[in-house]
Parts: structure tokens; sequence; C-alpha cells
């Protein structure tokens, strides 16, 4: 596919940066990863306003207006329209060259996720590294070099995703996932507090409970807590909701055919389809009402 | 000048690599930088080791030996002889390839340091960004992307270097230095679970201050001590041994003619350049001897 | 003096408890000090706000209504007004003997402190020994059993008090006082988050501030920073405000002439003595309008 | 039964002591607690080790050898052997009265636990009260007052006991016992790291297990591998090694008619009645070989 790289569209081969530059050097860099959903980003609004938060963090500038952004991204998605089987995954980085930040703008396919995922779970587990807290490393700075979802990615074998914990034993999220408990018939999801980068995908469950009445606690989650859980689920921007089966060695659940999780993977994809907020608010320059505590 | 990329030299123009790589993406790179003494690179035997642990920590493999990795620099000192004032800084970069890690070796010119800079000491101050603990990010791993590091270097202002703490609000080291303290005729630094990268130079002014019969004192450091020291020098490959005049905006010292920071400064040069360990050991496979425990 | 054991006066001899039971075996044990300005208890509601709120965390009853406590204690005062010099401490224990709470209110005389300190100031040190983070062992929770209370004020030496600090290494208060620093105009205190007790005459030092339009500020305090303040002070219920010369082995500040430390000094018993909630709320079910938010 | 109550024997009736001393009005008190097996102290030595510990951190002289304290024990089992069913259990408390330290020796009965017990397993749960970590409360320092104890002793509803968590998510202790796991044929407790007190039938079960050369892995271990656990058993002197058939709402073990827990169970009462140094050391100036390490 096309990539756009600081100001041009290059093809993959030619996709380069110099490995001079602090972007590269020193990581200083940020990004956000966006999907499509029948062609159209989701959430772009959101996602935009999270590099924002990341590049303040880091000191770097955003070159871009949110339309200016969306118009390069949906530029690409022309231009790339040939490659993909049915959805687009784009990966918007911002890396400084020691003056300016430059983007890299990178599209690649996104397959449908096999079914089974959705009907037999998959299983998950604990990873052995843990992610600073809050105090020490703002979990809203998504920068390259983190060294916990490296080495937790490395450390996958024949799990789905590790859950990564906080200094207190406290879960966070996954290297790629943030995590849902079942319990007395609420949802709960470790609270920001505890870490968690607010992901999209988190919001627009909270969003979607909060639609079907069922009660959302956002809190510190001890990992012991996970093997008390009723159901557990994951969420991720590629994939949607994610049923968990296994934790570790232990089968958590046996049958997802009712139960919480198969109620929202039911209602998930009607609800992020209309949730205005997930396609609205390029023109705005201040933030999109979406939710800021979550 | 003329730097080492994948398997081939390159000027700085060609010093190119893929933003798709996770060398990039993921920032999965270790590095080291090593300089040059009258054109010999200096403790070129621990740079290697500690580039093997990063390397191991991250999971990348380190695709030569320490004698074929002294080939490779001592190539690249000769090819960019007429680029120097004095000596070399050597930065030397693994990253993922995806298959494999592929080494960027980028040569710079190191210019003599102002003298001033040993006569009237240096600003430094305390920086609000906090390392993680060693129980959460393991110190050895030296990777591009230490958001402490980043940001800490961003804010300096009119410090020479910032100190960064621990999550317990003790002294870990500066940006790119480790710190002393002289208290009570000791000379006191913080230990290695403090969360301290072992650096070179350190190692080296606790050898020399060994061979002073100095007693040194490696532990827990809190803050506010440096308050009470008589003394504070950091370090660095760079540049050596920098006094400190001024902590915050307290005056610590105004006068360098004597005290402990002088006489080591006084011998440092004639220590590191006769102490076998920083000259020797290519050939070895084991680590050679140098103190593993600091 | 006469104390009140259980429910009975007692001389001195005759204030005795049971080994056996938990008060004393588990220290199941909650406790205030008030003292007298004047023969009356000072800011008495809210200590017994307190007393409440210390009893509810152990699990241990309040056999008493605020106005029924203070009238055990007004008789207490006629009892022993023969034994004073000018004011009473008044320490009011709940103890459990494992079926009820039973009280022990112990008086004893409150001399006039010298003058000395108000003029000269005194000499702190940060203690050795840390205090658990409010995460882990509830602030609010006032018992006897706090080792690092109890091993602070044994280590105190020509100490006035030290200070304790949470295992951030941020400051939390001495072994029996609350501690303010005064930094480019403002008044500078450890916020309840840092694990304070709430003392009653940081309350009223916060209300005075307020009165005198001094911009307070509450939040965590690194203790380094008490070395960059331009005057401290602690505070505690007998003394009131304590001006401090010396932290550790540093001359914070010459002279108590004048400064923001003088200001308040002049200020603080006219401001305690007309402060209606310091005298009102007796008869009150619900709290009285203190500040909770401190 | 008759108690020791600062030099003298008190029927429980005049078992008193003043409510002023610093021994209650601040908990100056350090404590262990023996029992006998067949009318003779068990692991007398180590106990009085461990009370030397805390005595020393908390500044309290012992005011006996522990020759001269064996004998006083000795002399109590004598006046009280009417009154027990089977043994006795024996609270040992030195209490600072100011002046000096005072011992108060409590005897008490100690029938035989319920066969059920060992053999139907009990329900233990996970305490909301967090122990502060070791570098901030010393664990060996046994005394009254520690919140995290007396407020989970009151929690534990129908649980036997619950064990506490360090502020890492890593399991301490019960809070009247140690805890052991079963994993992969490996039995697996909290080291003393974790900031757990070092028990003395801890010990014990280690050195059994070592005995049956069974390998035991002392280490840190996160709540949840409780759940991951082939079985679990808690430790404390009173009952031995207690099964555990319920954690939380999961039963973790029907059967207990083998296994390691039965294994153990079998083998203890043997063990410690033959091990030397639960029996020896009475004479001894310098502490005796029992394991420092644990």
């Amino acid at each position: 596919m096309l990539n756009y790289i600081a100001d041009q569209w290059c093809d993959e081969q030619s996709s380069l940066v110099s490995v001079l530059c602090p972007g590269v050097m020193n990581s200083e860099s940020v990004y956000e990863v966006v999907r499509t959903y029948n062609g159209l980003p989701f959430a772009f609004r959101k996602h935009f306003e999270r590099l924002k938060q990341s590049a303040a963090l880091m000191g770097l500038e955003v070159p871009f207006t949110c339309k200016e952004l969306n118009s390069i991204i949906m530029e690409g998605l022309e231009k790339n329209k040939g490659f993909q089987t049915q959805d687009f995954r784009i990966r918007i980085s911002l890396m400084s060259d020691g003056a300016r930040s430059r983007p890299a703008i990178i599209f690649s396919d996104l397959p449908s996720p096999s079914k089974d995922i959705y009907e037999l779970g998959v299983k998950i587990s604990i990873s052995p590294f843990l992610k600073p807290s809050a105090d020490i490393v703002n979990p809203q700075l998504k920068m390259p070099g983190s060294s916990w979802i490296v080495r937790t990615r490395k450390a996958l074998g024949d799990n789905y995703d590790m859950l990564i914990l906080n200094e207190k034993g406290n879960v966070c999220e996954g290297s790629f996932s943030n995590v849902f408990l079942v319990k007395d018939g609420s949802v709960v999801t470790p609270d920001i507090r505890s870490g968690v980068l607010p992901g999209i995908t988190r919001d627009n469950v909270i969003g979607l409970c909060e639609s079907l009445e069922i009660s959302v606690e956002k809190r510190p989650v001890p990992a012991w807590e996970l093997f008390c859980a009723e159901e557990i689920f994951i969420t991720h921007t590629s994939v949607g909701i994610v049923p968990v089966r296994r934790l570790e060695d232990k089968v958590l659940i046996e049958d997802f055919t009712d139960g919480m999780t198969r109620l929202l993977l039911d209602n998930f994809e009607g609800y992020i389809m209309t949730e205005d907020s997930n396609w609205s608010g390029l023109d705005e320059v201040e933030p999109s009402n979406y939710r800021a505590d979550i």
C-alpha cells in the first residue's frame, strides 16, 4: 500500500526515515491506530484528540487540524482501495526530526476476524511485566518504547493477549486491549487512575452498557478478582469485543450462547454505528463531548 | 560522517531505515554510546556486555562478537578520521526489522568540553519526571522511548542536567549522567537497586575512589540528602566528572580549587587510561572482570 | 489529677485497666487529645467527630454523644482545677474490653510554652521511619501502635520534632505536629492524600491564612522541597504555631522578627478565639461545617 | 489462671496495668505467643529470639535471659496445671512503664482443634486491608496496634482466616497464620522480603518439607497465583497445619485424603517433636542454629 511519510505518498519500499532523527533515536514519537468501518475512519475525532494529548505530553506540535488529517487519510483510503479485503488499519505517527514533528501514516489491510473468536472465546494470561503507575508514566502518552508492552507481546505464546498489571497488582489492560469483568450482573473495568489508556472501544462498550441500562463500575481491579469473575471479555479496535474462555490454566466459561458478553456482542455493532460521537466532530476546534471521565 | 546501517557504510543523507520495521514502530531497539580517547574506543568490552544485556531483555539477538563489532568500529574511525576535532562519539543501536536485529552505528564528533565546566561547576535541578522502579522497568534495558528521559531532556532549561528520582523519592541519575555526593569525607552514589543504569564512567569513578582509598557508599539516596551534601558531582561518558555548583536555586559550593571533586578530577584521566579493564577483553567470550555489583 | 476510667473517677494510682482486654492486648483503641483555652475545651466538636471517625474505622462504638462527653470533661476540669498551672491537656481514649468500648479520659497540666520557641525557632529533622500510604493505613485512624510515630519519638534527640515521610518520599507530618512551608509568598502544606492526619490546628492555620487572604496550597510536598522553602513552621495543639530555625544541619532562617511565620503567629490566637467553629456545635447531631476537604 | 504481671503472680481479676503507661497509651509494647506440647513450651528459644528482635526495634530492654523467662513460664505452668484441658497458650508481652519494660505473661487453655478442620479443610478469603511493605514497617516488629491485623480479624465473618496482601498485591500472611501453596509438586510460600513475619510453624513446615525432599520456593506470590494453586494450607502455632478447602467463593479442593497437604499433616507432629532446634537452646547466649533466611 501507499503510506504518507513526512509530506508525500510512498510505496512500502520507500517508506523510510533517517536513523539520525530524534523520532527514531530517542523515540520522540507518538501514535494512534485508527480503523475503518465500511470505508470510513471510526471515531476519528476521538483518536485525533488522543494524538494531540500524547503530542502535548511529549512536546511535539501537531502539524494539522483534525479536518486536514482526515483529508489526508481519505486520500490514502482512495489510493489504496484496491488492496484491502474489507477494512483498513491506519497507524498515524508523529516523529520529531529535530526541528519539527513529521507524520508517518501507514495503511494496512484489516481482514475480518475469525467467527471462532466470538463463539469459542480466547485464552488470556497475566503478563510477567508490570506497567508503571499513572504517577510515574502518564498513561495518556501513547509512544513507542513502552517496554512492558513490547516485552509482553513477545511473551504471548498461545495467549490471545496478556493482561498487564500495575505496581499495586491491579489490572491495567492487555498489550493491545482493554479488559472487562462481569460480576454480580455488573460490568467492571479498571479506572483511569489504575493507569489505563482510555481505549476508544472501551469507551464505546461503557456507552453501550449505559444504553442497555447495565451498571458499569470503573474502579481498581486486583488481579485476583479476575478469577472470581463470572465472565471476562477484552476489547480492541480491530476486533471489538472478544470473549475470554480461559484465564491462565483455568476454564472460565464453556458456553457463550447467552450471558452478558453475548448480549454486548449482539448489540455492539449497532451501537457504534449509530452513536453520533463516533462519526462526527471533524470541524470542531474544541474536543467533542465524548466521555473524559472514563 | 559515514555510518554503518544494516550492513553497509552510508553517508548521513542515506542513513535511512524503514518506518515499518518494529525497531522504529515499536522501538524494539537497544543501544549503547561509546567514546574514543586518543582514537581508541573506551571501555569497549563493558559497553558490549551492556548491549548484550539490553538485547537479551528485549529478545534481540546480537549479530556479532565483541571483536567483530570492534573491527567495524575501527573501520569507521578510519573512514571518518578527517571529520573529528578530537575524539569520536559512537552510538551503537540494534533495531529489529521483524526477522532479525540490524545494527545502526552512528559516528559523530566529540569536541573537548569547555574548561569552565571543570572550574566553575554547573547548575542542576530535580526533574519533575519520575523513573519507574527496578521492579517495574529493568534499568539495565537501555532502549529509546524512556519517557522520563525524553521529557526531562526537553525540560532542562538552564540546567546542565536534571536528576530523575524513583517512585520512592530517591535519586536515580541524570537524564544523561550519574550522580555522586560527598558527605563526611565519603563518596555516596545511588545503588543499582535504586533503579540506576550502571554507568561505565560511574564504575570508573568508584574504582578511582578505591584506588585513592576514599570510602564509597552505594545505597539509596533520598533526594533531600542532596541538599545536605558537602559536594555534588555528576559523571557522563563524554565529559567525565562534572562538578556541581548549584542545585535548584541553592549555591552549594563557590570554589572548586580543592575538595573531593577536585581531587577526583585531577586523578580521573590518569586512572581510566591505565585501568586495564577499560582497554582489554575484546577476545574474551565470558564477561571480563569489571564490577558487576555496583 | 483525677481521670475518668470506664465509668468512674480515679486518682492516678488507681487508673488501671485489665491487660487481658483487647484494648490493651491488640491495641483495639482510638484516641484524641484536646486542650483547653481559658478553661474551655478547644474545638471540641471537631475532636469528637475525629474520634467518631477513628472509632468507626476500628469497629468501636462511641458510648456517648458530643454533649455527654463534654459534660464528663467539664466535670473533670472542675474536679482537677487545683492542679493546673494554666491550661489542661485531656486525652480521650476508647478501649475495647471485648464486649464494649470503654472510655479512659486522662487529665494533665499544660504549662505555657517557653517564649524562646516563638522568638528563636526550633530545630527539626527528617525521620528515618516512613508512614504507610493512605491506601494502606487510613490516616484518619488515630490509634496507639503506629510504629512510625513511636519509633520517631524515641529518635528525636535534639530535635523539637521530626518529619515523617510517606513511601513516595513526600512529607506527611511530624510525630506530633503538622508542617507548613512558605514559598513564593504562599503557604504550602501536605494534602490529605499524602497520608496526613487532618490536624485541627492545621485546619485553623489554613482558616487563618484565608482570613488574611494569603494563598494556601494543599498538595504533595517532596521532602527536598523543604530545603528550598523560605520559611517552615510546624503546628500542634498544645503550642499552636512553632517557627523552625534549623532543618537537619541547615540554618533556614536567623531572624523571626518579620515574615510570614511572624504574621501568622501574631494573628493566631485572635483567630482561633473568635472562629465560631472552634467553640460551637456540641448540640448538633450532624458534623458541623468545619473543613472536610483539607 | 494466674498471670505474671510486672513481677508477681495475679489472678485474672487483678491482672491490671496503668492506663498512663506508654505501654498502653502509645502501645510501646512487643509480644510473642508460645504454646506447649505435652506441657513443655514449644520452640522457646526461637520465640525468645524473636521477642528480643522486636524489643530492639522498639527500643525496649528485655529484662531476663532466655533461661530466666523459661523458669517463670515453667512456674506458671505448674501453678495453672489444674486449669487446662490439654495444652497451654502463653502470651508474653513486654510493656514500657516509661522507665523500664515490664513483662505481662498471660496463660490460657489451648484445647485440641476439631478433627473436622484437618479432614474437611477451611474457608479463607483475601482481606481488604493491606500490610505496609517491609521498607515502611519492619515485619519483625511484633507489637499490638497493627491496624491491618486488628481490622482483618474483625472482618473475618465465616472465614477461618483472611490473607493480608502487601502494597504490591503480593500475599504476606493471614491475620494469625502463614500461608503455603502447592504448585507443580513444589511448596511455595511468600519470602521475608514480601513483608512476612517469619512464623515458627512456617519455619518448621519448611524444615519438614526439606526432610521429605520436597522442594520449597520462598518468593513473592501475587495474590492471583493462589487461584492457580493445586492446594493451599495455612499454618499457625496453636493448630499447626490447616488445609484450605475454599478460597473466596471457589472450591479449591474437595478431598484431603491424599495430596501434599495430607502428606505434610501426617508427618508434622513427628517432625516437630523430634527436631532438636524446637526443644533446645535455653542456655545459649547466641542464637541457636534455626533458619534465619526464611
